[in-house]
């Protein structure tokens, strides 16, 4: 075929790619707060859910984010944050988490006081996005009830945006959920002995 | 078992995961730029993507930014890149991409001249980190020679940083990176009717 005949030939295609496309899209009318939820082995969980975090922030919402385990790879987002601190409410979880503070009673609490705090921004009216970043990890630990925890999301106001990350996410969390994405490792550079580098993981 | 029984062998078990963990990581010394994939039908690629360049931001470092489908969906990733004039490049590829512009011909020129841009900022020394957003499309419809691409990535500045987005990426590349992350979806809130919402598609 010539490049004459690819090219007309394509132009058809797409001609009716976008039709499709375009019919598709009518019918999504819905507007609704989601529940979002980033689970899996691979990287880019929480990189992702901080990623809708900014973009929201581009965009004017206000957003608040609970640290569930708080680490030492956050310098980079929060000098972002710092950016918007009129728009940002941010809150961590104690001084670490399980092998840091090795201290399974203070972990349990300090648990139930970062979910009181999540419940109280999913509830407010001030915040249109709530991030509970490596809930699913507290979970995992059954130091939050899962039970409650679905019992609460299904009663959180329509229009909020509620993000959950973490591996090993609940099979009653992925069940409630409007959007999960799995983020499966392919490749680990960490394998060919390269270590945590500024920019990428911190 | 009592909960002092618990607490107790928990701290045990956190402990030797401390001392796993550090072990681990003192093996983990080369520092270099990495070759970063992120694919896969799932959300998240370009998002994560934005996620490792804001945080790159917040440290600091310079950071290019090559879009290769423009897309309407960028408008708060847009105004987040505008609080840091001074660290970011941004380029995007021609008016749209195949199913909008539906001309062949000229994708493929737009496209050869978003690489050569790309080009520019991976060898010079300005950038520590280059996104090559949607790139993955792009190679796809073979628009760029994937053997020029890998060929030319593979005489990257050691210490820079690529990171390449879209689903369906090539063999070649996986091959060649250091980090590959497949987004796999799960569940997706179109399937329910819901539309493209502001803070979470743009």
């Amino acid at each position: 075929m010539s490049e004459e005949e690819l090219n007309a030939r394509h132009a058809e295609k797409m001609k009716k790619k976008k039709a499709a496309r375009d019919k598709i899209l009518a019918t999504k009318t819905i507007e609704k707060g989601l529940l979002i939820v980033h689970t899996g082995k691979g990287k880019g969980k929480s990189t992702a859910a901080f990623g809708l975090v900014f973009r929201a922030l581009g965009n004017g919402l206000k957003v608040g984010v609970v640290q569930f385990v708080k680490g030492k790879w956050e310098t980079g987002e929060r000098k972002i944050l710092e950016h918007f601190p009129e728009q940002v409410t941010m809150t961590a979880m104690g001084d670490g988490f399980t092998w840091e503070t090795q201290d399974r009673q203070r972990d349990i609490e300090a648990a139930k006081a970062a979910w009181e705090r999540a419940k109280a921004m999913i509830m407010d009216e001030e915040h249109q996005m709530v991030l509970l970043d490596e809930m699913n990890i507290v979970l995992r630990y059954d130091y939050l009830d899962i039970a409650d925890v679905i019992e609460f999301l299904k009663t959180k106001p329509a229009d909020k945006h509620v993000i959950v990350t973490g591996r090993n996410a609940k099979d009653e969390l992925i069940e409630l959920a409007d959007l999960v994405t799995e983020m499966e490792m392919v490749k680990h550079p960490f394998r060919a002995g390269v270590k945590a580098q500024k920019g990428i993981e911190f």
